[in-house]
Formats: structure tokens, C-alpha cells, sequence
């Protein structure tokens, strides 16, 4: 895999429409924030551990172009994703007065990315925002698409708003000092746009994920430009996720299920999609829907990534009780993401039995496990 | 003035346009929410007071269409317009079960319909709601326009989101059970409408103010029918208020500067956008942009309403503060409302001086009760 050391993908949504760079050395360019509406002042959300690392040269950047940078630092873990870190940095832009003209720059992960762009969206009833994505889970899902949010004891991202961003600059460089747990995290969704969307980049994956965990830059830069030009895709057909962009949670009624059943930030949220797919992929068999060799496949690369495979054991009601909260469900009925064949997805409704079926399978293990042998 | 039993505005904003209603006998009656999308449940959000009188026939006359209703009840008063009402109306929703298909029916003022516009702009990224105002001020305004927030120490409606409601549901019954000060209030807004958009309107509230505050319906459905109409026509062309919408502010920079620095609470806004609107006709003047003449009439209509008239003393360097913190400030720069003629505003930037100058006017009291004489 060559490098390719620069794409760009156009997220069309009229006149919200944005561009995501992605590529290596674009964090600390000036040139990467050049083409962004200017204003008073730029404030930099981030938190303690990203901020050490990237806060000053990012800052350094947009000095050319903004009057005023200031940095608002909040604690790293989706533990801070919630009302108090919402009101610290909402405290932030009023301590760097910032106005109507100012940008937030969200410079993190998926949590300081959904905590900075939800803050952006509530201040002054909306003002302009960057995503600076440092994790692949943020740049290949979160930073895309305008879904921000915080979590609530009774769901994640229970308390949220769709609020586009000005640009995203996805800088793979950043992939370097990512801990290993969360890049095979991050994998999680990249395999999950070639289980919905795109067969032949499902194989690719296959082929790739050696280079992928070794942090081959060209691998990287493809895995995440391809991922992102599909989520793209989907987003601009749905914007506001009334039909087709449901696809997009493929596991994640599973994976919700999981991180609000164990307490958010005991698994990272693509460990939980990894396993959450493995088991959207089983009830897609019960469903009669793909072949069990399919579900076999897949379930392999989830494997073979690194991921885990066995849900834990929160008793089958509160399980159900979990999946019918999921912001998908609609007066209490269950509704999944399930595959109809390789690179095909739809939402549907599906009985409480045979999503139990599936459950029990991974709660024991026995049903992930044989698969990937 | 004969009684006009019921008139309908509609809010024209593509696929986010709804209809106000606007008459008697229109709460408790079912027909008025049969043309709303049904859902799995109805959450009204209401406060203490407004509860006590009106949530049950509200619940009554929604309960033919709504599976479930449920009501979350919040304190009363702009000091209950906070993060932390949010957070309790937010976990009342949990509690209600409600999901995305439910609705919010917002029963009461203006803080009701922020709060509950907000938490319903928020909750699962933004269910429905319906907005069943029950003051003259949030028929007049609050209602319209799906603007919703909450206040900060730092600014009123700092933390907010623009959610256009289902549809609003203006019972001008309601009105009799409005304290006096609160009707007084709410006459700001619509003397607000004449000043800026109307002339003839105006003139039809001189002659009309002993009908409306004694509360004859048909002067108070013509009132609030022509100020929703003002209201929607501009709201129409300017959703986001990037421009045109801010003629709706005049007097609200000199209001919001009154309501923080003594307090939220302490005036009623109603009551600062009264005081606002006549320093804001002192400011015109001094500016050259309309003659005394016209500024001492609406002053004039001002003080027969019974609004006040005399500004509080924050100290002029407080005053500056606050006018700059206004969200129409831009980069630091204070910016006003100003008129230009009879039912003419527009939007501009003042400098210091001048604007010191009026506040120095209004605070002594002087200039605003020698004008009314």
C-alpha cells in the first residue's frame, strides 16, 4: 500500500455542506485551516492528555488567521461526557468571551469531539465549530456528520443536537501516539462501512489490518478517506437521521446496550460496536436474512482485529431493557440494524426472543468463539 | 373593538412550518391538537402555578390522541431558567419514557417554553413540541420563532438552540388568571411590533390600551394575532437571525443589560423591554435618525401601559459590559436596534459615547419622565 499522503472528502449538505481533509503533517499547517471562515477569536477544546501533546501547535496554526486563541481544557474519558463538562465548557467560552464570530476547535477524541461540537451547537444557539479528530474512532465515525451529545445515566447520547461542522482536518500523524486498545477500537468502525456499505473494502481490510495496527500511514490514510467517504455518503441522503442513515449504527444497539450496562468508559465504544456487530451479524442468521458463512466472515475480521467478542452478562431483562432505550426503538418496540448480504443494511424490527437468542449466544461466549475458529 | 373569536398565522418556514392559533376557549378543547402528528406520548411540561390551573384540561383534551400523557412540573420564575431545570426536565423525559416519537407540549410563560423547547431541541438531538402559552408575553413572542435556551450568570439565553415548534396553541382565556404586572409586561412586545413594523398597529394600541388591560378578549385576539403575524412574517424571512430577525431585539440589548445586572427576576422582561424600547427611541434621536417627536410618542404609549420608565444604576462601566455581552455584539463592538421612522428598524453599531449617554439619561430618570409629561 502506497502512501497517499492527502485526500479530500466533500460532505454535501447544501449550504452546510463541508470539506474533511485528511492526510499526514496537517494538524500543525497553517495552510489546513486557511479556506475556514475567519472571526474574532478561535477557542481550542480539548482535554489534559491531548492538549499536552497537540493544544500549542494547533494553536500556532491558527494564529495566522485568528485574532484571539484560547484553550478550554476539560478531563479525558467518556466518564466526562456529561452535563457538568458541558457547563465547564460553556464557562470556557464566556472566559475567553467568546461571541457569535468565535470557532471552537474540538481537538480529541470522540468525547471532546460530541462535548465541543454539542457546546458549539447550545452557545449563543449555535456557533461555528472544527473537528480536529486525534483518535481513528473520532476520524473515521465521530467527527463526521454533526452528531453531537453527551451521555445521560439512562442512555448515551441520550441529550444532543445535529450540528454541522465548519471542516474537518484528520491528520493520521496524530494515530502515532494513540494507545493501541483504542486503535483496534477505531478499526471497529472502519470495518463496520465494508460490513454496511462496501464489500469490496471489507476485503481490503481483511488484507490490510497487519499494516493498519502497525500504523502504515497509506494504509491508514485509505482505511480512513474510504471510511469517510461513506459515511459521507449516507449523511448527506439523511442528514437528520430520519431513514437510510440508521444503517450507520450497525451494532450499536448492542454496543449501547454493553457501555450502559457495564457503565460508560469500562469498554471503549468501538470494542463494544466490534462486539456489537458480531452479534448483529448472528441475528441477522436467526433472521434468516445472510448465510451463517457470512456472518462466520465477518466475524473474523472483528476477531482478527483484535476485538472482543463476548458480551457480558447483565441478565437478559435488563439486556432488553437497554436495547428498547436505544434512541433507534420507538414506543418500545426493539429495531436492529441487521445485513441483508455483503455490503447490505437496513433497520428493522425484530422480535425480543430471537434478539434474546442472540444475547444468550455471546453472553456465553460459545456462539463468538466457535465462529472465529 | 368586536370580539374576533379565532384567527390562525401561519409560520412559513418550508418543512419546518407550523399554525398559531389564536382565540378563546382553545386549551381545553381536543380539536385544537388534531391536526398535530400523534406519537407514543404527550409530555407536558408545565410550572407550578400554571399546572395547578390548566395541565389537567390540557391533559384531557390531548388524552383522544396520545396513547400516554404525562406532565413534568418545574418551579416558577426566570430564576428556574437554568442548566439545572434543564437536567430535571431532561430527566423527567427519561422517566416518561418518552422516545422519538413523542412530543412535548410546553404549558405556561416564556421560561416554560425555553426550558421545555430546549430540552425538547435536546433530547434524542430533538423530539417535538408544541408550545400552549399561557402569558400575553409568550403569546406575543416567546412562542413564536423556536428560539429556547437558558440563562447564564454571564447572559440571558446564553445556552440555547433554534427548534421550531409543532404548532402553538394561544388561548387568550389564559390571560384572566395573568397577574396585572405580568399583562403589563407582556404589552412591551406588542407595543414593540407597532414601533417596528407597523405604525397603523401602533396607533390602534394607543386607542386600545384601556380595552387590553382590562382584558376585553376580541382587543386581546387582535393583539396577539397582529403581533404573530409581525412576528412570523420576519422570523419567515430570517429563521437564524443572521439579519433581518434582529429589528425583533429593539430595545432588548438596553432589557437583557437591566434583567442581568440586577438579576434575573427582579424585573420582569416585559418590563425591561419597555424601559429598553424608550432608551433605545433616546438613542434614535441622539443619533439624528428620527426626530424627538416620535421617540416622546412611544415613550408616551410606553408609560400608559404602565411600564417603567426609569433605569437601573449599574454604574456606567457595567452597562457598557453587559450592552457588549449581548449576543448581537459582534467582535466586542455594541450594537442596538435603532429606529428610523414610524414602523422603520434596523440593526446598527454605536459607539460607547452615545450609548452612555442615553443610559446616563435614563438612570438620572429624567430625560424618560420628562418626555412622558
Amino acid at each position: 500500500m502506497s502512501a497517499a499522503a492527502h485526500a479530500v472528502v466533500e460532505v454535501r449538505l447544501a449550504e452546510r455542506s463541508y470539506a474533511i481533509q485528511v492526510g499526514c503533517r496537517l494538524l500543525a499547517a497553517s495552510s489546513s485551516y486557511a479556506r475556514l471562515p475567519r472571526g474574532s477569536s478561535a477557542v481550542i477544546v480539548s482535554n489534559e492528555t491531548v492538549a499536552a501533546l497537540y493544544a500549542q501547535p494547533l494553536a500556532s496554526a491558527l494564529l495566522p488567521f485568528w485574532r484571539r486563541v484560547e484553550i478550554v481544557v476539560v478531563g479525558d474519558g467518556e466518564e466526562f461526557k456529561t452535563w457538568q463538562t458541558l457547563q465547564e465548557i460553556v464557562d470556557g467560552l464566556v472566559d475567553a468571551r467568546a461571541d457569535r464570530g468565535s470557532t471552537v476547535f474540538a481537538l480529541g477524541g470522540g468525547v471532546v469531539g460530541d462535548l465541543a461540537g454539542f457546546a458549539a451547537a447550545c452557545y449563543m444557539r449555535g456557533i461555528g465549530y472544527v473537528q480536529v479528530p486525534t483518535t481513528l474512532l473520532a476520524q473515521v465515525d465521530s467527527s463526521v456528520g454533526g452528531k453531537t451529545g453527551i451521555n445521560h445515566p439512562s442512555g448515551k447520547n441520550l441529550v444532543g443536537a445535529f450540528h454541522q461542522p465548519l471542516g474537518v482536518v484528520a491528520d493520521v500523524d496524530t494515530l502515532a501516539t494513540l494507545p493501541r486498545r483504542e486503535l483496534v477500537a477505531g478499526l471497529a468502525e472502519v470495518i463496520k462501512y465494508g460490513a454496511i456499505a462496501d464489500d469490496a473494502f471489507l476485503a481490503w481490510i481483511e488484507a490490510s489490518l497487519p499494516a493498519l495496527l502497525s500504523g502504515d500511514r497509506g494504509a491508514l490514510v485509505r482505511a480512513v478517506t474510504t471510511s469517510c467517504r461513506i459515511k459521507a455518503d449516507v449523511v448527506a441522503a439523511d442528514e437528520r437521521e430520519s431513514g437510510p442513515r440508521a444503517v450507520l449504527n450497525f451494532g450499536h444497539t448492542f454496543a449501547h446496550a454493553i457501555e450502559t450496562g457495564t457503565g460508560h468508559g469500562t469498554w471503549l465504544h468501538g470494542e463494544a460496536v466490534g462486539c456489537g456487530m458480531a452479534m448483529a451479524a448472528d441475528l441477522s442468521v436467526r433472521l434468516g436474512l445472510i448465510d451463517a458463512a457470512h456472518a462466520r466472515r465477518l466475524t473474523a475480521v472483528v476477531a482478527a482485529a483484535g476485538l472482543p467478542l463476548r458480551a457480558p452478562d447483565l441478565g437478559i431483562a435488563r439486556w432488553l431493557e437497554l436495547m428498547r432505550m436505544d434512541k433507534k426503538a420507538n414506543a418500545g418496540a426493539l429495531r436492529f440494524v441487521v445485513l441483508e448480504g455483503p455490503g447490505r443494511a437496513r433497520l428493522r424490527t425484530v422480535d425480543p426472543a430471537t434478539a434474546a437468542a442472540t444475547v444468550e449466544a455471546f453472553v456465553e461466549g460459545e456462539t463468538g468463539r466457535a465462529r472465529t475458529s
